[in-house]
């Protein structure tokens, strides 16, 4: 059944709001589930209004784990991060079939916000 | 893989809140994601309960580009907006193959509430 | 492309949160998008957890039009409403293709709270 | 149209806040609807970040019945609970086609937050 996962997901509303308060950090979670037995090498693109995309970021999601992926704490190999305030849109690309689902957590004021969706498969 | 995007989309729940707090404006996001290298030329249609549809609402999206579009900042080319306060649905097309999602952040209370679906495609 | 539409659809979790504070109402909302030129009539049927479903909730969409349909408003031919504070699921049934999303405002705290879903369709 | 819902699905983001306040506890209701005759006896498995998943928690929902679970309230058997503030994804597999949804209610701060998504169908 694993393989009935996708390799290939697209994300079109992704934001980092630039606020926080009361210790909870706004956030975003890529939740990927792999079924599978080996382990997924996933990379991630993110996509901007008025520049051109960031790729390089390399995250891994064990066979039979989840990987719940915070968007704020990501490097890609030339140590860039995910800007803050700003609308992106995502791509997810994986060498093997995985779930992918993303939800944000806003907490710009005191009492926090939830929102998710599943990603949109590729293929 | 960007022409796995689809060019007709709808969205049945649309709503601009009327009232907003704490300089966080209540809004709807239209968000769009283009994989190709061109681009894309959307037009969009609004449904309403007890009048007729409105379109000639005309938007862009660069290929490689996300574009996240805010519902009450929208004007037709007969300058009409999107009222506020009504129920609406969507109707999305483009000339190319494209991603869609569409969020809500709601402010009409002190704490925002957020809410977000991907869209759904016509063909 | 109307016809892309389905004519049956379900949404598993209902709820009418029994309180509301603020002069909002919580509630739940069904959003349909009629595109076809004709009426859509639709039917409604709730399940519940320990009692048999209830039928014979009737509303209408026009053609061209959207419908926002208050759950805490319906009532089916035996002057019966949904309950309050009750788990439910939904079935729709339309004579016409028709998109469905379910919307669920919760306002039994001082600041809302807000979900969204595509319906699953059934054919 | 029973037959249209499917026999597994999957939920890649999982959590269940430590947190709650005001009497309303924090959870995750996995919703399940099932338009069978029969009743579907329904088997959760629970995968985490950095361990082993966990299965044998077993549910059932009667024919023409929803069942809203709520997963900080299951066992398994090995009277083993989901941990809560640990992400998780979840797998859900049944003997009859079911349809489903999760929704997290997450009332850490004052006022709630709440979001929802269809799960994932694996066949």
């Amino acid at each position: 059944m694993a393989k009935m996962g996708k390799k290939n997901w697209v994300i079109p509303d992704g934001y980092l709001p630039p606020k926080s308060s009361n210790n909870l950090e706004s956030h975003e979670s890529i939740c990927i589930l792999n079924l599978n037995k080996e382990t997924a090498n996933i990379s991630l693109k993110f996509f901007f209004e008025d520049r051109n995309p960031i790729g390089g970021f390399q995250v891994k999601c064990q066979g039979q784990r989840t990987n719940h992926i915070r968007v704020d704490k990501l490097k890609n190999n030339n140590e860039e991060e995910v800007p803050k305030g700003t609308p992106y849109a995502l791509k997810i690309e994986s060498d093997q079939p995985v779930f992918v689902q993303l939800s944000r957590l806003d907490s710009t004021q005191k009492e926090l916000a939830l929102m998710t969706t599943m990603a949109w498969p590729l293929n």
